[in-house]
């Protein structure tokens, strides 16, 4: 039995990958795509030569679906779009723009759309753009968040009664337990993002993996929010940003503390302390580095046996 | 079929009721028990001989048993303790402060206690101090709130997995299917708060009942997080509160804005305006005023439905 999402995307299991800068290349889209999820290629650090690269060497390692996930902010992403289509990826996820932009060129050409929303204003707003389906993030997200900080929990029920279109939930999930319970909210599919950073076949630095590994309760925090959220561990850059907004710095100066390419440092390049490392809340629950596919594996199982251990446990009839 | 939560509680269904300031009287409470739940007098905004007058009318209204929320921090708590014992009351709920200084002499007089946590750090020094169960609440409860911002369903999986006591979820639950959900992730029972705050037995006044219908997405935000961290809806004294920290006021600044009887003011005289109105971002899940049994009755219903329904529906094997 295949849910409505896994017709759509045509995969076996409802897990979506997130497509995450520095951290999904092809090795790891394709490795979760091979499990029977939707591996996902992040194109946002990535210039358009090393995106077309990317894909097609995604396409050499696997047979199945996979997808892009295209920051609609991104300044090359006029030619990123063109690579796409020409190399006809079957699924585009679209994030952080408006939604009218690309779907309907997109759709044209026979490509799914997917894209994330943090509210119900934006998700209908999708829907009306025709997008196949939304992906909800909620405030324990990793990366870049929503304005609201609507929760995970909050969030998808929401949306779920807002739209007509499969909605995927994100934000907190990284077993089949937190699968588990956003399929009770009426999700119709998880994306993982963290979970999937940590994997063998994540491009993250290798000290950016044990940091995810390491990372416990309240390690990480909602910041920058005069720029764009973005949830980050607390390293020392993000204590510099801190000390900052104590001295009162401006958005100029905020941005110029920021610098460019502070998630390359960190995430690609391994500089825990100067870097910016973007992960989610439940980096807290993520406790060792496995395949994608063993992430895969395990999500689906434990998600089965949860659902029907809580539904035998609870019966007060 | 009873969980452990009911055993210890000697309730019917895994539900507590949040206690709130100047929602949770007796009314609310009784009818809470009265329903198979457990209700809770909210005594953080109660002088001593109010606390003591409405523990005897819960008394009289209900043979079920109850709790009272004392907030560790109240300046008038040694009272509130003695009248706690004196009137017999079987369940005692502790938040804001160290769970050391009366757990052992509440549990000595044969009262079970309960302390709210928002990080694993607190549920282990809960657990130590000898409590009977921790209730783990996430970033989008209303009211008083943790500083790490963990999310309801990052939260309980967390403070599940480093504890031995039963963990009962509460923040962002407000119908049967976030039960389901939160059960998925191991909790052994759900607090709802601002479902409760919009029952016909609720004290707060009919105004914020009606603000808490009306709420959509994002109508709530955690501010205040120098003084203590408190989610409200954003009305006029929330962005009087945003001003503020834009001209740069300091801690000393918030206070006297914050003044005192902000709460009072706008949940239970209804100044929607200038009062301070706590809630939880699920608000914009609530759509009606219902009874407390009703709460309880749909909550039930519809947490066994969404469990054995996700449980038919998934099964990819």
């Amino acid at each position: 039995m295949r849910s409505e999402i896994c017709e759509l995307l045509d995969i076996q299991y409802p897990i979506i990958q997130g497509g995450m800068i520095w951290c999904s290349g092809w090795e790891l889209a394709s490795a979760v795509s091979n499990a029977g999820g939707l591996g996902v290629i992040g194109s946002g650090s990535m210039y358009p030569e090393i995106l077309k690269e990317q894909i097609q060497k995604c396409k050499l390692a696997t047979n199945k679906p996979f997808a892009v996930n295209v920051p609609l902010l991104y300044p090359d992403i006029d030619t990123h779009i063109s690579i796409i289509i020409e190399e006809k990826v079957p699924v585009v996820i679209t994030s952080a723009g408006n939604p009218n932009t690309y779907t309907k060129h997109l759709k044209e050409k026979g490509i799914k759309v997917m894209h994330v929303i943090a509210n119900v204003k934006f998700a209908q707003k999708a829907e009306a753009a025709g997008v196949d389906a939304v992906i909800a993030e909620g405030f324990e997200a990793g990366g870049h968040n929503g304005r609201e900080e609507t929760t995970t929990l909050c969030l998808v029920p929401l949306v779920k009664s807002k739209v007509h279109i499969p909605v995927i939930a994100a934000g907190g999930i990284a077993n089949g337990a937190a699968m588990a319970a956003v399929l009770c909210l009426g999700a119709d599919g998880v994306q993982m993002g963290s979970r999937f950073a940590a994997t063998q076949e994540s491009s993250a630095h290798p000290q950016f993996k044990q940091e995810i590994v390491k990372a416990g309760d309240g390690a990480t925090a909602l910041t920058l929010k005069e720029i764009t959220p973005v949830r980050l561990i607390k390293n020392d850059f993000y204590n510099q940003v801190q000390k900052a907004y104590e001295q009162g710095l401006d958005t100029d100066g905020l941005r110029e503390l920021l610098g460019r390419g502070r998630a390359k440092k960190g995430m690609f390049e391994g500089d825990l302390q100067e870097g910016e490392l973007e992960i989610g809340q439940v980096s807290a629950q993520i406790d060792e580095i496995l395949t994608a596919k063993e992430v895969v594996d395990a999500t689906m199982k434990e998600c089965l046996k949860v659902l029907h251990k809580t539904n035998s446990a609870y019966n007060f009839e």
